[in-house]
């Protein structure tokens, strides 16, 4: 991974060593009052123009500096601390600072050195928006492959859900966004949340997130649910993967590997939807985050990908 | 816990603050070829006099700056982050990086902070030492409670351990140290180790590193076993204990607390021993660390300190 400033909008460059492929990132503003959970004030935008300005340029002469972050490795060991890396990300978040730190002194002005080591301070999601491009670059690595029930992406925009299945070309398939399950930070409720939203499900599709929840029981603190119920909702997502990673243990589950690769047949056939850890976004423009939970992803979406694989494959469902 | 630098020896100041008692410890010099392990090669000798002339300063400026660090704050994260603070400490240790950073920057030639966080991005047991005095200020609040059978502090010196007992004022009850059951690093093993050695059980008698082994399945990696066994330690530890740290939960326990407050007669009563995660140093002296592994506390120490207490109140055993 290497950042680059673009002088419109900074990403970060994911490259996925084996495919030769890219992903891109935008830098994470942190969690409430946030753009990409709806808000826009004035706070927003004056934090967006210092990540746009001042971040993005640090990280990338500290990047440019260093080389590459091993996003793999840093993810293999997240697992292994409590993280997740969708909804829980301070492992992660921290191993990052901790490697870019010293480059970052090296090329940076002091006074830009701590406001920016300062904002990671207290961002503990920082991490999120490289474990998502992260797993879009692992995952489109496995689209294309004709007759692959293999889900290679799940998104959603807070009205509907859209998933893409790897033997099904650039089609998405939709369903109703359904309204997260889960705590809400002080002062909201379930009257106001947004139904499900946002493009970070790419981590569940990769492994992460809800499916690799028993990495991370401390997420149900965040979440909600208890401990056990992490551990359980790992074991189910066994049943519709096709394979357990091996670079990414659980050490809770003796070392199993991340269930990786769901496969849409598996889902269709057991009812079992994929579960996304997520944000919770207010139903109202302009005030961002509100809360944290699971939400599910619609079983029409994997139903209507096998559908259309069948018509192209002339099998009749 | 703030920073302090003598002219011979610097260490850390670390304050009870319910109590207002102090503890203090050296600063961690890393793996392999350390001086606590008794190796004392050029590299051990040039790596301490870059700590006492440049690390220590460093992070007793950026303290000063900051003002103190919360440590049982620190470790309550890092116990929801796979440590357990003895033998596996790479979340605090990342934590706390992120903690003193910014000032660190602020307080420190561009030059000086690079290298102080270039030490700290490759120690991941930074934090075992502020584990170690932190762990030592809370047990000595404990200590000099009349009758009382709670242990306050176990060390070894690679020949004998030793616990102390509320109870029992300056007593130490000694027996012979065993050799730990562990892991050892690429072209050492058992034939090389010396009989269990160091002050570091003072973060087990505080219900840290083996009692706390729950929170760090992980561990296993480094110091043997199977995850299974890390949770099945904690609940033995359990029976020798006489309460849980509300503070201090473990996730993968949803969220019980660490196994708090040593009772000798539990440990004499069950026959249960209480267990230290710790390194293994070799036999013979320049060498230094060649593993890690799980020793136990000999029974005849507390059994000692129980006849003692005895003999104090007038009881016969």
């Amino acid at each position: 991974m290497a950042g680059v400033l673009s002088p419109s909008m900074p990403v970060f460059i994911v490259e996925n060593a084996a495919g030769g492929n890219r992903a891109f990132a935008i830098l994470n503003e942190g969690l409430g009052k946030v753009l990409r959970f709806g808000a826009y004030g004035q706070e927003v935008l004056d934090r967006l123009r210092w990540m746009n300005g001042t971040l993005a340029p640090a990280l990338a002469r500290a990047l440019s500096a260093r080389g590459p972050v091993d996003l793999k490795n840093l993810t293999a060991q997240a697992l292994q601390m409590g993280d997740e890396c969708h909804n829980r990300n301070v492992a992660a978040s921290s191993l990052f600072v901790r490697l870019v730190a010293p480059a970052l002194v090296r090329t940076s002005p002091p006074e830009v050195a701590a406001t920016v080591l300062e904002f990671l301070e207290v961002n503990n999601h920082f991490y999120l928006n490289l474990s998502m491009a992260a797993s879009k670059a692992t995952m489109d690595a496995a689209h294309g492959i004709e007759g692959s029930t293999v889900v290679t992406a799940m998104a959603r925009n807070g009205v509907e859900v859209g998933v893409r299945m790897s033997g099904t070309g650039v089609a998405w398939f939709i369903a109703p966004a359904l309204v997260p399950d889960g705590l809400y930070f002080p002062g909201y409720g379930p009257a106001d949340a947004n139904p499900d939203l946002g493009d970070s499900a790419i981590t569940e599709t990769a492994g992460l997130g809800g499916l690799a929840m028993a990495a991370a029981p401390a997420i149900v603190r965040f979440i909600g649910g208890a401990a056990e119920e992490a551990m359980a909702t790992t074991k189910l997502m066994y049943t519709i993967t096709l394979a357990r990673n091996n670079d990414y243990g659980i050490p809770a589950l003796g070392f199993a590997g991340t269930p990786t690769g769901i496969d849409a047949r598996r889902v269709v056939d057991s009812g079992v939807p994929p579960v996304f850890n997520t944000g919770i976004a207010h139903r109202e423009a302009g005030i961002g985050q509100v809360g944290a939970g699971i939400a599910k992803a619609p079983l029409a979406c994997f139903s209507g990908a096998l559908r259309e694989l069948g018509r192209r494959l002339n099998v009749t469902a």
